[in-house]
């Protein structure tokens, strides 16, 4: 049954028109996807917005076991998890989902969406819900719309990661206002 | 004249196999092209890695004056601005190189790189040396491969800025080193 806001957990739908503002900054982010039966996550820093709409690029391949759910399904959800998620997040990118439900081991809550089978993470600061829209094969790259985007209003950390690829990850520090500089430059209501 | 180090600023060359780990956080960063006559520069946020050698994707488009000389020059220089720039970076990303010299307006210096004829911007904590290997026309995204890096190792500002697309930018905080556990995913000489 769809609903607004689920009632077990803070997920609040938020404006599919800022849900850019979650990936622009470039965290790390949790992927999850169902392939009709089960639920898989990855562990993914290589991602993009490409449009406010919003839409978004991600590079993943063959490589990851996720792939091909995310291929047949052409769905997914992008989670955004915070500092205090981080061995989790690192957990998750370091095992695989042929032998491992990784939902279970890393004590991750899937929670139903209202747009795909793949399932939002209920510990995590925002979770968008995605569509496939394009696999540009020869790059990699995998082109995705967002459909609906949810926040955890009453999360007390906020603060996201960003990896450097040297196995080490760099927390947010201090937000500086530019928006008055920027006025002719953002995106109605954002 | 090719040199390995210029004497006038201090960026030293870094290995070509380490330089996507400027990138991979996802800092704001600066893009220089030249046309064949003239530098210009773009603050832009939306970047990604796709691969370790490195190959990057971006975000961008006939929306921006810089587009047509990337397009037809195929180069262009990523540069990686510290947090003590911010207001340069948003004053490059607030004006158009069709009647401005961004160089000369915001105080920033041209530098000759190796492989391109875009410049290095001397103020910058690092430089990458691209070439368009391809453009996604369809979704705005062109593809780089990274040929030379450069790192500052004299500044001691080197905290980046994160752009989250309302205006405001998140600074680094503390770094967290997870690389015992993500000892198995980690590229070689990383």
């Amino acid at each position: 049954m769809e609903q607004e806001r689920c009632p077990n957990h803070g997920l609040e739908s938020m404006p599919i028109g800022k849900a850019f503002t979650l990936l622009e900054p470039g965290p790390v982010v949790l992927v999850t996807t169902n392939d009709g039966t089960k639920n898989n996550i990855m562990t993914i820093s290589w991602t993009m917005v490409i449009d406010f709409t919003p839409k978004f690029a991600m590079t993943t391949g063959p490589w990851n076991h996720s792939y091909a759910a995310l291929r047949e399904s052409r769905e997914c959800v992008i989670s955004i998890p915070t500092v205090d998620l981080l061995d989790k997040v690192v957990g998750v990118g370091t095992c695989s989902g042929v032998d491992t439900d990784k939902f279970a081991k890393f004590g991750l809550t899937p929670v139903r969406g209202k747009h795909v089978r793949a399932p939002l993470i209920k510990e995590c600061l925002a979770n968008i819900e995605c569509k496939v829209i394009d696999i540009v094969e020869q790059h990699n790259i995998v082109v995705l719309e967002g459909v609906a985007a949810y926040f955890d209003t009453s999360r007390t950390e906020k603060r996201t990661v960003h990896a450097v690829g040297d196995g080490t990850f760099v927390v947010d520090g201090r937000r500086l206002n530019r928006r008055e500089m920027m006025s002719s430059k953002l995106p109605d209501g954002v």
